[in-house]
C-alpha cells in the first residue's frame, strides 16, 4: 500500500471540522444544544459521511449515531459527541467524532489493516438533559423511567418530546454487544493548559478523575440587619466565608499534585439586603483520580467543620451528595497512543489525568477505553473562544489515526 | 379631673393587641401582608375604633387610616402599622397604632388636655409593595406612576388590582396639612435586645440610622472545574469569601459604638457545581446614625477594594446603591419621653439611635418626630416568635399617653 493510504487527511479533517462548525455557528463557536436543529443536522451530516469508512450508518432511539462495519477481524470504537454547551467551542465533542471518521477512513479500506474501526457519537455529553445519556444507554445504565423524567435545563422541553420531533420516538436504543469490540478510544481537547504550557502536542490520558461532591450547609440566627449589633450576630453567611477562605488555605498541604475543588454555588437564606442571613449553603467539588487523596481531603474537611462547630457562633453540617470513581485508562491503548506519538508528533506527548468528564469513562465500565488529548489554547474551555491550532489539530489526527491501527494489530 | 381618666388603661391595650392577633393569627404571631384579607379586616377594625377616641375616621387612596379631631388646640399626629411581614410578629406595628389610639382615648375626651392626639396608621410600612409608601405619599413623597409600577413582592399582584379590590380605587390621598401638626410620634418594639440585656422599660430614639448600600461585584475567569489547575484559576466566589472575612477583621477597628453591616445576599455566576465562578456579586449594607463613621468606613471599603485589585488574580469593584441620611429625633419630644419614663416607669429609660427603618423617618422630613421603643423578648423580630412582656406593653402605654400629654402642653 502507498504510505498516503495509511495517513490520516489533515485538510479533511479541519474541513469536516468546519463544516460542522458551520452548523450552529455562534461567532467563532457554535450553540448547539441537544436536539436542537443544528444538532440533528450535525447528526444527519455524520449519517452522511460514514458511508466513505465503509460504515453503514443509523441513529438509535435515545440519539446515538453509529457507523458499524462488517470487516472481519477485531473492531475497535471511536468516537465523541456532537452537541455543544451553550454558545460554545467547536471543538469540544466534533473534533473527537472527526477523528473516529477519519481513523475509520484511512482504516477500514485498508487490506493491510486488520479488522476496523466502528464510530460512534454519544448523545447528550454535555448534559442538557442528564448525564452521559448516549454512553450510559450503551452501556446499559439508562432506564426508560430515566428518559421519561428527563427535561431540557434551559426550556424544560421533555426528553421524549425531543426524541418526537427528532423522529426517534419508538426507535430501539442500541446496547453494547458483549465481546463485539476489543476496546474504545475518543480524542478530545484538553480543556486545560497543561499541554500549552509544556509545547507538547499529544496527552495520554491516564485515568478520568472522579467527582467527590458535597452540601456544606451553615446555620446561624436570622435577624433584622439594623437592630442586631454585632456582638450578637450568628450570621450563617459570613461562616461560610470563613469556611470557603480555610479551605482554600488548608487544602494545599494535604493534596494530590493536581487535586483540583471548587464552590460553585454559594446560597444565603433567605438572601435579602436588610436579613442578616440564618442559613447559607455551599456546593463544593473535590476531583482527583487517586482516592487515598480524597479520603484525606474528606476527613480534613469534616476536621475543619468539626472546629468551626466548636467555635461557633453557627453550627455547620457536610452532606456528601456525588462519588465518583475515577476511570483508569487501558496500559496497552496508552502505550499505543505514546508510540503513536513518537512516530508522528516528535514523542512531544504526556501522560495526564484528565480533570473533566468524557463518555470515555462510561464505555470503560465494560471494555478497555483510552483517550487522547491535543492542545486547548490558552486552557479555555465550555466557551466559544475555546480553539486549537490547526496544525495540531492535524497533529493529533495522525497520532490518532496510527494509534488506532497499532491498536487493531495489538 | 379624677386621676384614673387620664391613664393609659393597660387591659384596654392589652385586649385591643390581642384582637388584632386575632385577625390573620399565624402561631402566636400573624400573617398579614399589606392588601390581604386580615390587613383589610384590621383596617377596618381601627376605622370602628377610632370613634372612641373622638375621632372621625376615615381611609385614603393608598390605605393610610387617619383619625382626625375638630378638638381646638394643638394636635399631635400619633401611629404606625397594621400589616406585618409574612408569618410574623403580633406587635410590629399594632403595638404603635394601639398606643395611639389609647391616647387619643384618653387625652382627646380630657378638657384639663389642651388640644388632641390624632391617630394614623400608614400603609405597607414593611415593604410587600415599595418602601414606606404610606407615609411617603402623606409627606408628598409618592407619584401615580409609582403606584403604577407598584406590585407586591411575594405574588406580582399590581398595586392598583390590590388597591381595587380593598375598595380604594380612585379615592384620593391625604396629603400632611403645613401647620397642622405640632409634630409625629410613634412607639415600636425595639427589636433587638438592648433594652433586655440592660433591664430597661423604655428607648428614647435619639435617631433612625440611615442605610447605606453597596453592591460589590467580583470579576475573575469563569473555567472547568476539573480542567483548570489551581494554580492558574481566577475563581471571582473564593475572592468574595476573602474579602466578606476581611470586612469582618477590619471593620470593627473603624466603626462606631452601634455600627452594624450585613452582607445579606451573595452571588455566583454562572453558579454551577462544575463551573469555577468567573464573576461574583455581594449585596452589602452599613448603618450607623453619624455620617462620619459612614465615611470612614466607606473609605476603609475602597482602600480594601484597592489592596485587593492590586494583589489579583481577581478584579473587585465597588457600586454605592443607597445613600440613606439618618433622621434626628427631635430633643423636645424626647425631653417629654423621658420625663413621663421618669415619672411612670422609675426611669428605666435609654437613649438610643434605632437600626431599623420606620414611617417617623419620613415624618421627621415634614415635622418633629420622636419614637418610643419597648423591650422585644430575646431582641427578636420578623419572626412569629416576637414577644414583649405585657407588663412591659403596659408601662410603654403609659409612658407614650402621658408623653404625648406633655408634648401637647409644651
Amino acid at each position: 500500500m502507498p504510505d498516503t493510504l495509511s495517513h490520516a487527511n489533515g485538510e479533511r479533517v479541519l474541513a469536516d471540522l468546519n463544516a460542522l462548525r458551520a452548523i450552529g455557528a455562534y461567532k467563532t463557536g457554535v450553540h448547539k444544544p441537544t436536539f436542537s436543529e443544528p444538532h440533528r443536522l450535525s447528526l444527519d451530516w455524520l449519517v452522511r459521511k460514514l458511508p466513505d469508512a465503509n460504515l453503514s450508518a443509523g441513529i438509535d432511539g435515545i440519539g446515538n449515531v453509529f457507523g458499524t462495519s462488517t470487516k472481519a477481524g477485531p473492531k475497535l470504537l471511536a468516537g465523541s459527541h456532537l452537541e455543544s454547551q451553550n454558545y460554545a467551542g467547536w471543538l469540544d465533542g466534533p473534533l473527537g467524532v472527526v477523528y473516529a471518521l477519519e481513523a475509520a477512513r484511512v482504516l477500514n479500506g485498508d487490506p493491510s489493516v486488520k479488522g476496523a474501526v466502528e464510530v460512534a457519537a454519544w448523545v447528550d455529553e454535555e448534559g442538557h438533559f442528564g448525564s452521559f445519556l448516549g454512553s450510559r444507554s450503551y452501556v446499559g445504565q439508562v432506564t426508560e423511567a430515566e428518559i421519561d423524567a428527563a427535561r431540557d435545563r434551559t426550556n424544560g422541553r421533555s426528553m421524549r418530546d425531543a426524541l418526537r420531533e427528532m423522529g426517534l420516538a419508538g426507535r430501539p436504543r442500541v446496547a453494547a454487544e458483549p465481546g463485539r469490540h476489543v476496546g474504545y478510544i475518543e480524542a478530545h481537547i484538553e480543556q486545560g493548559d497543561t499541554l500549552e504550557s509544556g509545547k507538547l502536542a499529544i496527552g495520554v490520558v491516564t485515568s478520568i478523575v472522579g467527582i467527590w461532591q458535597y452540601r456544606i450547609n451553615f446555620v446561624g440566627q436570622q435577624n433584622h440587619a439594623g437592630t442586631t449589633r454585632m456582638a450578637v450576630r450568628k450570621d450563617a453567611g459570613l461562616a461560610l466565608a470563613k469556611f470557603c477562605v480555610a479551605i482554600g488555605e488548608r487544602f494545599p498541604s494535604a493534596c494530590g499534585p493536581r487535586t483540583v475543588w471548587t464552590t460553585g454555588r454559594i446560597t444565603l437564606d433567605p438572601g435579602a439586603p436588610s436579613i442578616i442571613p440564618g442559613g447559607a449553603e455551599m456546593l463544593f467539588q473535590i476531583r482527583d483520580d487517586n482516592p487515598d487523596v480524597i479520603a484525606r481531603l474528606e476527613q480534613l474537611l469534616h476536621t475543619m467543620a468539626a472546629e468551626a462547630n466548636a467555635k461557633g457562633p453557627c453550627t455547620v453540617a457536610i452532606e456528601k451528595i456525588r462519588t465518583g470513581a475515577p476511570a483508569m485508562m487501558d496500559a496497552g491503548f496508552q502505550d499505543a497512543i505514546e508510540a503513536a506519538s513518537k512516530a508522528l508528533a516528535g514523542g512531544r506527548s504526556l501522560r495526564m489525568p484528565s480533570g473533566a468528564g468524557h463518555d470515555a469513562q462510561m464505555l470503560a465500565t465494560i471494555m478497555p477505553a483510552a483517550m487522547l488529548f491535543v492542545p486547548s489554547i490558552g486552557g479555555i474551555s465550555h466557551h466559544w473562544t475555546e480553539n486549537t491550532a490547526d496544525a495540531d489539530i492535524v497533529t493529533g489526527a495522525q497520532v490518532f489515526v496510527d494509534a488506532c491501527r497499532r491498536i487493531l494489530s495489538g
